[in-house]
């Protein structure tokens, strides 16, 4: 395993699209992600790492997608088949339950909530570069979803920006296993210096500042 | 299949790494990589591609990989995996006939050499965003290797900045069939409008300037 | 004078921070301002830039400040001097009259209103680019205040990423004139292509479309 | 004063395009430059920065413009002022004396050079963030060439992506008083923490490592 040696004053949590329509029953693709969400446990392993990186004193941002509002993309000439199915989907739509951070996983005091994404990378056209910058952060501990697409994005970017990343892989989900498998086995490992479990993290990062290890909520 | 109308003032052919370490024999990658290559026959359709986009006036654009360099990496504190790969490697090594472009892929006037990337993505930390927008481009039609790496993460990048992305799906190459399908069929048909045969783009790309259909070189 | 001539497909008008606190009588920094910006005009000539914009079919992009929030900056470990004086300040607190956009420079249908900057550059860790990019511009006609800190750092960075520009040059205002000296006469013109008159660019403006030349509201 | 305490690991020194068409007798620009170069000490005080930072093992950055090179902007749609300038007066030009650095400004082991810039800024379309990232860097000291338009740019991007800025005031020249007062006076004091003399910091950094006060070369 790869060394998990973490110091507090430069690394961060990042928790990517941890929203209703994703991983709350109702939610709009809930449905297609829960076969291998509650697999791998991935709520309660969010949840696992977000209360222990909190006690630990690692930050936490928050990277949302942008939520759905009418008008959004009527007038792009360019519009990625991502951002297609999003218009159609209208996921995430502002206002509505469907685009509210589920609720144990809500930013707390101190949290960072950086500006909506427009595709899949938290780092695109937002403002998280800049705020992992001013909090003086080099290393990142990614969870969150969609494993292929927003998860992979970000962990993508991260690297070409100059970020060391972690990536938690029992804290994330997707479709199914071929799309796990994609971000996961094959792409991931070139970009991210370490891919562990949440019990892994959670053991790496309760050494900091004392903090106890982490229990499931 | 998706709409292939290409209006050639806005159109670009980006060509990814086209270097002997990747796609010549006796360069330092090609036996991890000849089995797909010359399965889809990456090499000729990258060069019936280029040809043909240079006979429509399609600008083309080259986005090449860091050539090595001594002490390209001893000094960073953060080195992610594929980058540790490189270093260990030393792929196209500055200097060498590795990291020199195969002879029948050679830039030619007019085309434009962006700066070397150190990570995957084409467009992270180099000109190649300001070089499209100077000759206003908007739609890429892309080539080049390998498809996991910088070919999905230039793809990923530009669905992020904004641009139409068209993918020639053999005129890349990968290790494998895991590392193609990951690529080709489960990550860029998110973020690429089109993917397509290198006979397809070309026949899509001939029509402009009443240039005739390539044929393979 | 500079050729003027615009397309109306590749053009957008960008207005920059029109809210109370800057342009508005009791706004935290009108007083500051409010010599020169009434020597000039400043208001009407917005307004009928603006106006004239709308009817010619040029779309519209607000580049706004972030938006004051208790919070935003305790954390930080780095803070520019400009960034400490809107934190004293509170400056466009979120929730307050000074946040919001002056009545007569709302944002109609169709404009787009880009994520908010932490600095001066309406480009810089914000979707504005994208936008720019989604809606297929090329030329900015640049608004706006304050001429010396945000209009010419959005003029910097728009030039940096290859947009071509037109300041109005009446359209904006500062602290004195030593400011609008340096902005408008030392540093600008390096970086926009033309800097021009309300009433010359309301000139160049209303000819495309067949729209009337507006007139000050 | 401003507080000037530097740790030595997050603290780089960048020098902004010392090539001889600027600073040296026969250059280009030297001419224009000369006034206010000879009147600050302006090479001197590059020079004496540049050996006290390396004593005190802090990394230097160089920011190098582009290499005027025959075809770099014919193609472009969009060319702004300062590169309309450049191309004509083919500053910098690839292969020539004018185009190098200052022999005692000259890049040592463990130096970085950065890609060439485009227009001002030393980060737009370049790994000069990257590069500072990679090695952890967060403060910046700023020296070099010209004033208010690659030097103020660069500190204006500096500020906007995070970084904190000590600015050299003497160890760097511009075509006039109007200029420097335009960049040094006006607008940089919004984006730099401090702005200083060279003695003033080549004592601060002298200071790390046990260093002795630098002398001028």
């Amino acid at each position: 395993m790869a060394n998990l040696t973490f110091e507090k004053e430069i690394t961060a949590l990042v928790v990517i699209d941890p929203c209703n329509d994703f991983i709350s029953q109702g939610g709009k693709v809930w449905d297609r992600l829960k076969g291998v969400a509650e697999a791998n446990q991935c709520i309660p392993h969010m949840v696992q790492v977000l209360d222990t990186a909190r006690r630990a004193g690692i930050r936490v941002f928050y990277a949302l997608h942008r939520r759905y509002r009418a008008g959004d993309y009527e007038t792009w000439k360019y519009v990625a088949p991502i951002q297609q199915a999003a218009w159609k989907r209208k996921t995430f739509e502002h206002g509505t339950w469907g685009g509210e951070i589920r609720p144990e996983l809500q930013p707390g005091p101190g949290d960072v909530v950086v500006a909506e994404h427009w595709c899949s990378s938290g780092f695109a056209n937002t403002d998280l570069d800049l705020q992992l910058k001013k909090h003086g952060i080099h290393k990142l501990i990614v969870t969150g979803l969609i494993a292929h697409t927003c998860v992979e994005a970000t962990i993508r970017y991260a690297a070409e920006l100059g970020y060391e990343v972690t990536m938690v892989k029992d804290a994330t989900a997707d479709y199914s296993d071929k799309e796990m498998y994609a971000a996961i086995d094959v792409n991931i490992p070139n970009y991210a210096s370490a891919i562990v479990t949440a019990d892994e993290i959670v053991a790496a990062i309760s050494l900091l500042a004392g903090a106890k290890v982490g229990t499931q909520s």
